[in-house]
């Protein structure tokens, strides 16, 4: 089986080294990123490198879109009707519920497949990408219905294979859930780095007092701004919504600061840490 | 030498841990958690338990104060003035300049050091001490000064076998600088943590769907609410200023969503991600 890879970053490139053991599966590459390309040859993510898309598609038996979640949507335009009844199109975009509309009434609606992978690191590039990073993690698929059988059912044996476990879920609620769980977290990482730079100027000073604490809460804020751009105009209204429930959360603790009031200080803390019982 | 550890928790514990290997040095320990420090007796971090305070400040040759920034100030307010001229009292609170305010005009100043060791984790109780939890750490010596230097050189040769690098700070630009580089990472994750819960209500959820980013920025909500409420309104208007500083980097971000302004939010997660060339 030939299997595309339109975007060999970290996302692209972790799936093709997971699957490397199959030798019956070959990957190709097609990427913007023309030095990223060579770089994901070179690593031995892709065998096929190819510089013009529709070739690169003809030669696909599976294609699986690891680009930044605005692109995703410009290439089920352009190229969904193109493809031969056998193909199918897998997204990777870790938003769903735009992308699943601007496919809806398409014909060729059924060589589709939505899917997002709970994984990955603040890193990304080629260079990024690993083979142990779905082993264990779950691939959500989204609207799974609206897909060939056939076509979904073999793709979801290589993501098995590739160390995923799988949960099905409706694509608006997909969005709903991750604006909260995932997208605000990249948003109070990126905020919070903004602030102590716009405060801090002197990096060795942040160096010297950040403790393990800062680093951990800031992390996401070394993620890439393509990709997570797109996500926030992708998944806008929820992502307001949670931006806002967020600011009153905020707003909440700043009066009990400010009113000094210790206790329910400590009640509002003690809210957050139960946090401890889910994520151990 | 002998060590009275005031709070055997995480911070004091693993003092005495790190220190284990010194044959000359003897840990006491006084908490107003009985269990914790039966516990800490238990788990071999103290050989000493006092159940009086009185009695184990008087077996002390240098007091360690791990306890809750708030219950520092008191500590030093009852005992600093009943200790014989040999004896030296140090604290690790995560706030100096209120703490140093409190005695500054105190006749026994000079047997009182001001530190704070920029590590730890979100876990907390003696159980939750290390011996290694100090190794290669920056621990802080604020307004040195005000110390006698017999007492605080004695101090600092203890803390360098322990593990640390030691660096020197006047107390309130420490309070400026750990407002925003530590404290706001508390506050934006235990917020973050009370958002999320509040729109999820179904655990499984949330642990289906977080990836290891939202685990890593809702890590310190984990954190003592005790230790936090207390750091929080002693030094509150530092906090205050850093809070007020990320709400409006927050409503930035806001507005550029809002608008739509794909470059706008690449231009500012391009700024933010430049914590990638202080913290590697």
């Amino acid at each position: 089986m030939n299997i595309l890879l339109v975007g060999v970053g970290l996302i692209g490139g972790s799936f093709a080294l997971s699957l490397k053991k199959d030798e019956q599966l070959k990957f190709g590459g097609y990427d913007i990123d023309a030095k990223n390309l060579e770089e994901a040859k070179k690593l031995g993510i892709i065998t096929e490198l190819f510089n013009d898309q529709e070739e690169a598609i003809n030669w696909a038996d599976t294609i699986l879109l690891a680009i930044p979640v605005n692109a995703i949507k410009g290439w089920l335009k352009g190229n969904l009707s193109k493809l031969r009844k056998d193909q199918l199109v897998v997204d990777f975009g870790s938003t769903k519920g735009a992308i699943c509309e601007s496919v809806e009434d398409h014909p060729n609606r059924s060589q589709y497949l939505s899917a997002h992978p709970i994984a990955g690191t603040e890193h990304s590039g080629a260079s990024a990408a690993f083979a142990s990073l779905y082993e264990g993690m779950n691939l959500i698929i989204c609207d799974e219905e609206k897909t060939d059988p056939t076509l979904s059912s073999a793709f979801e044996k290589l993501a098995v294979a590739a160390g995923f476990y799988l949960t099905k879920m409706d694509s608006k609620e997909h969005d709903r859930h991750l604006a909260y769980i995932s997208h605000l977290s990249h948003i109070t990482s990126y905020v919070l780095s903004n602030t102590v730079l716009n405060k801090e100027k002197d990096g060795e000073i942040i160096l010297e007092l950040a403790g393990s604490g800062f680093a951990s809460t800031v992390r996401l804020a070394k993620s890439s701004p393509a990709m997570w751009s797109a996500i926030f105009t992708e998944n806008k209204d929820m992502v307001l919504n949670g931006i806002q429930a967020y600011r009153e959360e905020l707003e909440k603790l700043e009066s009990m600061i400010s009113a000094n009031s210790k206790d329910e200080i400590s009640a509002y803390l003690e809210e957050g840490r139960k946090i401890r019982k889910i994520l151990k």
